[in-house]
């Protein structure tokens, strides 16, 4: 025989044998993670568990960071962690900024021509007070900040209202949040900049309804900080027309909030212990802090529990696993994720390798996907788990980041994942007194559970 | 040169062009669908026509086949079909089996020792009432029909209680509806061939809670007519309970749901004309008809309401059409889906042929899928336009049915779809009083009637 045709029917044989060992060596494995993700579904569906856990912890009321109910919240998580069996259960302290949000936050357009009208508002937190008489101001209505600095000094002296909805069209509504909530988060000191006395922001909703909804706001050092109130879509709507037909009413608007003085909080952990290297961590994340309006349901009530029950299933099906799974309720999120910072500055980081995050922390809806903060070939890796994932409902591992809470962990180059859920539902309640209990569906929060169970499992396991 | 090698060489030229020419094709062509997805996202969406259609629908009332509100509701369909500017908008007679629930449904459970408690229940389709005093007779309870055979005839006389569970454990809870449902269609039949004088079957829901679901009985004519109704979940729980404890207890039943003669209703269609061959035709299906406890806002208004979105969302855009797309509303379907065996029967039928069906008929919730009866090559062909489809969040074609309605053009050959979407929540209210607008949500809802647009357009443009 020839030469060459020798080297290529080798290297044939040589390629057919890796492209056909590989997927063989694979199947054995993931053979045992679908019968996992079965099972993860039968006691995690029968149960419902996660829902039973979310009804005790939103029955603590709000959980806004250093609230007496944030403080309770915390001893609820330490004990639910105990009381699951969890190992080298603990609190590590977080000192987190103290805002609240006062007894009165009322507004009201008035026009000499069109009468005056209630407007429903909420105050936005980090907010001053209004002085004790309320501000009485004209109003300037912008669409984009663009419109703010060619105003300039115009609105001096008056209250900004940012008149900019989500855009509808988007199929991921985060990405229509993510482009809307500039002017809730940098309104304020953009419109103080020009002089403003107040800002007016329109609620980061999808739905026209008379439903506030409030969010932090990052004040810049530089310019006077100055009272910020999201008000309803339906309310925003109606200040439009009155502006549009009498450009000279007027708003009133009282806000008593005020920041007090930052109290001691804490992130909450405990773990299962890896079998084979417990020094190397896989986190189960999500953050323990809310809004006050509602009861933090979905945000991030969802994600906590979901954490606790995926641990509880683990444990429940004595799945093994080489490395430690850790579930961590971060503190402090909504006032800039200072709890997901304390964790990867605490000392008792120094011993560990954290190799990979898990964030739920997009509300407790039916999970989709997840993405993956990695590159090409590290999708490609994971997506390979899909035959696994496919048996609770979720078909894509896509690009994308992990969550707020985990984010600091990037100096580790930690893998970091987010859970992905359906999304057209969640900025119906997000931040808002509509998100209670009854805005989340037993069975998709259970689902969510799952699914962080399975991908611990998965990366517990594999080789990181 | 060789032979051989020559040969390879020229082997290995034609399966790269085809390889490489098949997807460049397809890109071109699909690339203005991409556009199409986007535009109908955008329209659709910022729009949401079909929740306003859906308002109006609903609140003409709940559509049993026959009522005098599912006459109203045929007459509003015509209407907008009309108002759409659809073409050859017509009605074609079907004759619909008349049932009316009465005015009294009432159930009660008695123990000498355990007292006495009023239960949740409905009549169930199609049941003929129960003696004007009512039924007062001992209760066995089963869980399989196996187990009901065993008895015999120690059933007679008696009341039978098909407590059989939907299992929670299945991801697609469609699957678990087919399993059980079987108790609810078949039950009373079977329970009256062993001389039992009435049946309570479990409802058909995976919530645990006080709400009956109704829905059709399938009579057997060999053995008696008896009295069927549905029990809530949480009155089943606790019916379980008083007969474990005193199996003496009786249940008392009255119902006067009564069938009378039926009357005449019709199939509701209009259609936009295909430019090239208008005889070939695409059909966009739903039923109208619904139960009466709530007003069928996902059973199947929302079908409804999303074809008629997705007829005016293609007319709005202008998009053009070689064939036929025609947008029927079935009457009758819960009651054994008559509507539909009438339209294949129609003479208008004759110079007409169906290339495709797709049919939504399994809630307004968010779409994640179409199922297709078709084989592997037809699977594969579908899922060429995934990358269109993708734009609207729908990621797979699956293998499964079309839809009750549509069922009957198997005749024909017709390619028959289903629009698959969340089922999670669907059980939670089909067939029961929570079967209302407030279960719909209006961007899920959306999405269904853009998907519907985005197939029509690429069935009715594509090969077929």
């Amino acid at each position: 025989m020839k030469g060459k045709p020798m080297k290529k029917a080798i290297w044939l044989l040589f390629v057919c044998l890796w492209v056909f060992d590989l997927p063989a060596q694979t199947s054995v494995e993931l053979h045992q993670y679908v019968e996992l993700a079965r099972n993860l579904r039968r006691v995690g569906l029968n149960g419902e568990y996660a829902y039973t856990l979310l009804k005790e912890l939103t029955a603590l009321g709000p959980r806004l960071a250093g609230s007496p109910q944030a403080a309770a919240s915390v001893e609820w998580s330490r004990q639910k962690m105990v009381d699951l069996g969890l190992e080298n259960v603990h609190l590590e302290p977080v000192e987190v900024q103290r805002w609240v949000r006062g007894t009165e936050e009322r507004a009201r357009v008035i026009s000499g021509r069109l009468g005056s009208k209630d407007l429903t508002i909420c105050a936005l937190g980090g907010s001053p007070p209004t002085p004790d008489d309320g501000i009485l101001a004209s109003v300037v209505e912008v669409r984009s900040f663009e419109q703010l600095e060619k105003m300039g000094e115009n609105v001096r002296g008056k209250i900004v209202f940012f008149n900019v909805a989500m855009d509808r069209s988007h199929l991921r509504t985060f990405r229509a949040y993510g482009e809307a909530a500039r002017y809730r988060v940098q309104g304020a000191s953009q419109a103080s900049r020009f002089g403003a006395i107040a800002v007016l922001v329109l609620s980061l909703t999808l739905r026209i309804d008379d439903v506030p909804h409030t969010g932090v706001v990052a004040y810049d050092k530089r310019y006077p900080k100055i009272p910020a109130a999201a008000i309803s879509t339906l309310d925003a709507e109606r200040l439009h027309r009155i502006l549009s037909r009498d450009p000279a009413a007027k708003v009133f608007l009282k806000l008593n909030c005020r920041n007090l003085s930052p109290v001691l909080s804490a992130n909450i952990m405990g773990e299962i212990r890896g079998k084979e290297k417990p020094e190397e961590i896989v986190v189960l994340a999500a953050h323990l802090d809310s809004w006050d309006l509602g009861v933090g349901a979905h945000d991030d009530g969802a994600g906590c529990v979901q954490v606790l029950e995926a641990l509880r299933l683990l444990k429940h099906l004595n799945v093994p696993l080489k490395r430690t799974v850790r579930g961590v309720f971060f503190m402090n999120e909504e006032f800039g994720a200072t709890g997901g910072r304390e964790y990867v500055h605490s000392p008792n980081r120094k011993s560990e390798t954290h190799i990979a995050a898990v964030e739920s922390d997009a509300g407790g809806f039916l999970p989709l996907a997840f993405s993956a903060r990695t590159d090409s070939t590290g999708l490609k890796k994971l997506r390979r788990w899909l035959p696994v994932f496919t048996e609770i409902g979720i078909h894509r591992i896509l690009p994308g980041g992990g969550g707020a809470d985990i984010g600091a962990m990037r100096r580790w180059n930690t893998l970091l994942i987010g859970l992905v859920p359906d999304s057209q539902r969640y900025f119906d309640v997000h931040h808002s007194a509509l998100d209670v209990l009854d805005a989340v569906h037993p069975r998709e929060l259970e689902l969510g559970a799952i699914a962080l169970a399975l991908m611990a499992a998965l990366l517990a396991n594999s080789g990181g």
